[in-house]
């Protein structure tokens, strides 16, 4: 156990993951993910020195609940840009699953092509408890990548609300994914989530479901017309597109490059600079929060609390100048 | 000044309050609006009181970007109610206001019948830094009212994106004012702000305006639609109204109701105590926040990471740990 978790020396790391080696770099990650203090350290010392070789990769989120047909979709849209040059990665994002537990990616065969492709690397991300520091060390990950010369990173998330929107903080292009229900609706969209998307795909578009996806495209992009009505001179195209039967994929492909052209470097420096500094706000408040639940008075009293609250017994605000007592004094009185 | 800062005994505050006597409820939500430590702890006593008598006043949200009509829209509505025997209380969030400086409500003669109305309450709310806080406060305020016997609150908001949804945590049904475009479109309608409505309007439907108003309300139901497909059995109807010329209005009631029908009484009390565990969330995180920022160390480097990080100096996450390590050493070495 103890050797499987030591780690080449920083310079070996470096070295090898420049010359684009894929061992390596799932070192590399594995660095980062690690909670214990002495490999943060490292990690930081080691994405200082890669600092100026990220930024090179366009980052592309792909999104949709379970079943909507993400991995297939990338495995299909992957192996087309690698056998057009690109070299890929692929990460995702699961902030639903526990630390121990397994994650997006663990059956691999979902991405069948692409997980033999040579010029591919896909690397499931472990989920985590916050969803900030999960997609915090996916966008630590995502560096990595670009360090090691991947020039295409796909983040795939998992349709679970909150995920979503921390990968649209991550990524240069959103692409959606939904489904064509029995009407002329769309399925598998959720609050909050259509409005991210810079590119919308009526996924399994073939057979018998091809025209509903039809019918559902039409009727999405007018509603997508009042989402967005020219927000960064970028109207959000509607698409329909099937894995499955390997259709509509470039057409999506050509809608990102269209994204890309249309936010200009200009608008890629706003928005990823942007993007830092939200990082950021979300790592320090992230941080202080989780210090502050090390409490053992605060941990105790935080389940109380809550379900006084629930119960209408206390005040939120009273409630929450009750906690934050707590974990101001070390020894609260037993009274 | 001294003497303008002491308040009743608490029991006064009380007995007033629940009487309707509006200087003493006035006076109880300057008490809850004060920073003062001895003053929290009067605010905590006195709603720890009125408890028991809060909760029975619908609360409804009302929304949209400035020049949508907010104010006009509210005073005729507000006579209306008053005038068909209810008690009606207006409060305002605007979070983007200071603390010393001004607030949406300053000019009371946009209200001006209501402002008049021996049965409403017109109560601008201070602003403040922290959307929390202040919409923290408005909820407390709205408790006030309730207490004091207030049957219906209205809760206006003006349009600066997070407001809105802080205000959808306080209120039971949330009305969404826009206008018609020069084409289809609808005007002044944020980024996540239309799947929030509850009851969509389109406002200054009148003269010239009156048959875009009837496209895009039109329009915007199909794209509401999409966001909804019958999210808690309900799906959001799009009107058109015009204040100045009163027509429409008890159209708008009249939805307000059938939503307030819909949610029941059961999905009424989950909805409240949702919020309730929100804020109690909300409003420790933010406390926590808050003092962490009081220290100077903290302070004094804030600005330099953000610096760093915006430039790309820093990685967020590594400037994360920094800013924590200052608010844990009260002393750190000057190295």
């Amino acid at each position: 156990m103890a050797a499987a978790r030591a780690f080449p020396p920083i310079e070996e790391l470096e070295a090898g993951l420049v010359a684009g080696d894929r061992g390596l770099l799932s070192r590399a990650i594995t660095l980062i993910e690690s909670s214990r203090a002495e490999h943060q350290t490292l990690a930081e010392e080691l994405l200082r020195r890669l600092q100026p070789r990220t930024g090179n990769a366009w980052r592309v989120g792909v999104s949709g609940v379970p079943g909507v047909g993400k991995s297939t979709f990338i495995d299909v849209l992957g192996t087309r840009l690698t056998e057009r040059g690109s070299r890929v990665a692929v990460l995702a994002v699961d902030p639903s699953s526990t630390v121990t537990g397994g994650s997006v990616l663990g059956d691999k065969t979902r991405m069948d092509r692409l997980s033999r492709d040579p010029h591919a690397f896909v690397r499931p991300t472990p989920g985590g408890d916050a969803t900030g520091g999960v997609a915090l060390r996916s966008r630590e990950t995502m560096l990595l990548c670009e360090a090691a010369g991947f020039d295409v990173v796909l983040v795939e998330t998992i349709g679970v609300g909150q995920a979503e929107v921390a990968v649209s903080h991550l990524v240069d292009t959103f692409v959606l994914l939904a489904l064509a229900g029995a009407g002329d609706e769309l399925q598998g969209i959720k609050r909050g989530i259509m409005e991210l998307a810079d590119v919308l795909v009526i996924h399994k578009a073939d057979g018998d479901n091809a025209a509903a996806a039809e019918r559902a495209g039409a009727e999405s992009a007018s509603a997508l017309r009042f989402l967005h009505h020219g927000r960064d001179g970028w109207q959000p195209p509607v698409l329909t597109a099937s894995a499955h039967e390997a259709t509509g994929i470039d057409d999506v492909w050509d809608a990102v490059r269209r994204h890309r052209a249309a936010l200009g470097s200009t608008g890629l420096a706003e928005r990823r600079c942007e993007q830092a500094l939200h990082w950021f706000e979300a790592a320090w408040q992230d941080l202080l929060r989780r210090e502050f639940l090390l409490n053992d008075d605060v941990a105790a009293r935080l389940p109380v609390l809550r379900d006084r609250v629930r119960r209408g017994e206390r005040q939120p605000a009273a409630a929450a100048r009750d906690l934050l007592a707590r974990g101001k004094d070390p020894h609260p009185p037993s009274a």
